[in-house]
């Protein structure tokens, strides 16, 4: 295709919202006329679907649940009254409690005023806060964010210990639907124990954001926990970020949570528009099925070209991989779909890997994330007439043209600044290009069978570890691998106990193992507790 | 395969360093023997170029250079002896100059010692930096560190805000090889002239690490920086972590660059042994020729199992596919080669996009990080005889099996703690696997043409930005795109010129743009300076 096609083609697809000042470009997709026409009854299809699921139908049938993220910047949606009650009572009640806790109206017992949080949270209740937090808190934000996002006894201590003295000013919230999740779960335990071991009242320091009548809602009453905030069952963990679970941590932040919302309202009409070129959603949708041939066989490339948003690609890998990626399409056929996704920043990962992206392997498809405005204030001149801004725009026009030039196709998404309503609006973009590609590709977006059966594996090695202690406990003298194996029924599952004696004997947890490490079969093992 | 043939499989496979207390399990990547013996001549050919690169062949021939990394943490080995006391020298220099920045022999003009570093440099120098900081600095480190690794007007904006006040003891490190590369020379010109603002000498908080004699050298020596530091031209960016780029930052921060070293020169030692099963590196790069098929047809994620690790897939992905994602053979063949690398951390990715992983497109292989020390110290009770790092360690172990039982492969690396010496041991190990799986697929590691091509692309935008501007300033009447074009003698760039006429006047620079943004053929432009 010559310059002057190319530049007609760009005019053609540019979709352009004058409302956000939004701008996407798929001129770089190379799909022609006759996909998009292909396509076309299977958006048609999507578009109702997605109408269905606004309006409250059951989406979410492992749980028989509805699925109404849409609902919580636009609460009149919501299919009944309570509902959009429950949304707008939240909305207002996060406001009133951060602005208490920004006036010292709420302290904790022994400062005068909070200055920090932890929050805890995993998957979709920590990737939202974190990714909102990189992109929008102020440099002195009102309390500085923590984020405990696992179960690593090294990880929590370390922000425990560069808290140091400030843990007595420091608000906790503990986040998670069940109060079930490991990881949050022991995130709180260790918490609380190094609150406890400081002589702080960990209660009067703590949130709760759940499900009602959650194991955890019903600890954090009982205790007289500061607060609780809800997580409604409708809401899955991934699209949960403009629930209590975003907009608290970004309230606490200073973060303005209505621009955000207001955003991703506009952006949520926007894509609700029945038309593929007109529909932002669509349009990238579109582009997902054509780069990977609607199977994924394309990774999906995603590079914002501003050091604040960072975290966004990673928020977008469990945006989209979790909610694409399913063994089984609605009829049931095996089909492993998903579309897997990966990406930092530009330019810093053209300093990485563009290398392999120009001249390597052509297995995936590039998104950059284009913000016009630099900065607040004027830029020095780097050369005559040129700012590091103009740099910067100047590395992703380069390498989206070097790399088309090279068969690798791109996106590109153009904002006018990093702002609450931008990130609202971003969010909201591929919240509903997520639901619609799952549409074309005949499969439920909103459920997640693989992690319920990772938490069960993961259960089994932990019962396995108790048995193989209560055997190693009661025997005197030292066994090998498959004699212990044997004593604790579980002969077929030897390689797991050999690993778990490893990190209990690393962990000086009364393990003894004598032998050479790297024979496993030779080595005996005996308790000396 | 049943669970005693897999254990059996496991024993045979399993590598074990005693030295550093390491081991490599490659065996749930289901090759078998007879893939094994077809490998064998290719790495007996891998072991053999491997000895003449450490010998000093020109292993890089763009540049003409020699490829000398491993003789960083081994200087005897170093093909003369002026090479050998440079480096000898260096390690030495740093030493000697942390330790006086640390007393406050070495210090700030008005402050009476330095307590920031702000590192300016991208692409190898900023990511094994980064990895090493966020791996081993300790909790309250003598200088706290701040990195600009990108040309972002914003991301730099926000570092110096961050450092209010301390800006006037923040040292500065410029690393940049030729001092050409825009992104770090960008940085120091905008931090240059946030010390100048605030009428800080910047000369007398700046340190230079580039080439001798380059033209930052240069500026360094003739404005009087605090020290230089050399960039050997022997030394790649993607391998500089054991040179002063890495071991400056890390020596600041109070790390111990002696041990990483140590560490290093053990896993070097390892991994010169001639054999396939007796060499992890060699095991790394037959497990990833046998999971993509020598075509870079599966994905290399990087999950470690613990928070300080965070960034190591971000440093494998510049090490892997800047390394290996390349266009040509050796022999001038068209091949596409590469792998790509992703990754943040488990268990917390698990709740991101584990659910992709079990059940989606099986375009992947897995590689686990296990740590076997959990923290300092004793750890609380979870459930009775559970711990958190029990729980963390369940998850890897559950997540490894499930998904080998849905025909997923993975690798699984341990290592006893997270120190300088390990850090060290990884990344020699990663540097070496990286060099045999060249030689297995016949490519040249130590080459990046495309990053070339890339920073020649930006420059021509930047050079179009140029005329673009001069015939604006000269034109008095509004000008379409087109007639604008034709002007500038760019008909062909059309496009380009409309993506840097929106960034101008996105940020005030005297472009006016009028007319319909949606639809840029109906613009009208000019100039208002």
């Amino acid at each position: 295709m010559d310059a002057a096609a190319l530049w007609q083609r760009y005019q053609d697809w540019l979709y352009y919202h004058p409302g956000l000042g939004f701008y996407l470009d798929v001129s770089r997709m190379r799909f022609d006329d006759a996909f998009v026409e292909k396509m076309q009854p299977h958006f048609d299809r999507a578009f109702q679907e997605m109408k269905a699921l606004e309006g409250g139908a059951i989406a979410n049938p492992d749980e028989q649940r509805m699925v109404g993220h849409y609902w919580l910047r636009d609460p009149e949606l919501a299919p009944n009254a309570e509902i959009e009650q429950e949304i707008v009572e939240t909305i207002d009640r996060i406001e009133v409690f951060a602005s208490k806790v920004h006036s010292g109206e709420i302290k904790p017992p022994t400062a005068p005023k909070f200055t920090d949080v932890i929050s805890i949270g995993i998957g979709g209740s920590a990737l939202g806060p974190q990714f909102v937090a990189e992109a929008l808190a102020p440099d002195f934000p009102p309390l500085a964010i923590h984020f405990i996002d696992n179960s690593d006894p090294d990880g929590i201590d370390r922000i425990v210990s560069k808290l140091k003295d400030r843990l007595s000013s420091t608000l906790v919230l503990v986040i998670s639907k069940s109060g079930g999740t490991p990881e949050p779960r022991n995130g709180a335990i260790e918490v609380r124990k190094a609150f406890s071991d400081r002589n702080l009242d960990f209660a009067a320091h703590a949130v709760a954001i759940t499900g009602t009548n959650s194991h955890l809602d019903q600890q954090a009453k009982s205790e007289g926990w500061l607060a609780t905030f809800p997580m409604a069952d409708w809401v899955g963990g991934r699209t949960s970020e403009m629930s209590a679970v975003g907009l608290l941590p970004a309230a606490l932040q200073g973060i303005d949570i209505r621009q955000m919302l207001a955003g991703a309202k506009e952006m949520d009409v926007a894509t609700r528009t029945e038309g593929i070129k007109t529909n932002p959603a669509a349009l990238l949708a579109l582009s997902w099925y054509f780069a990977g041939n609607g199977k994924g066989e394309k990774d999906m490339v995603v590079l914002p070209y501003k050091d604040r948003l960072l975290l966004f690609s990673r928020y977008l890998q469990q945006l989209v991989m979790e909610s694409l990626g399913k063994e089984k399409d609605l009829d049931g056929n095996t089909v492993y779909q998903g579309i897997a996704v990966y990406g930092n920043k530009g330019s810093t990962d053209q300093h990485a890997y563009v290398q392999q992206l120009r001249e390597g392997v052509p297995n995936f498809f590039l998104t950059f994330i284009e913000v016009l405005s630099d900065r607040q204030g004027t830029s020095v001149e780097i050369d005559p007439g040129i700012t590091s801004g103009d740099y910067l725009s100047g590395f992703l026009q380069g390498t989206r043209q070097a790399l088309y030039e090279n068969h690798r196709d791109s996106i590109t998404v153009t904002i006018p600044q990093v702002d609450p309503r931008m990130v609202g609006a971003l969010i909201a973009l591929y919240e509903r290009a997520v639901g619609f590609y799952a549409s074309l590709v005949r499969i439920n977006a909103y459920h997640q069978p693989g992690v319920e059966a990772g938490k069960k594996a993961a259960a089994a090695i932990l019962d396995l570890q108790t048995r193989v202690m209560q055997v190693l406990q009661q025997e005197k003298a030292p066994l090998s691998l498959a004699e212990l194996a044997e004593k604790a029924g579980a002969t077929e599952k030897i390689a797991a106990i050999y690993q778990l004696l490893r990190h209990l004997d690393a962990n000086h947890r009364g393990v003894v193992l004598e032998g050479d490490r790297g024979q496993p079969g030779s080595l005996k093992v005996s308790f000396n507790g």
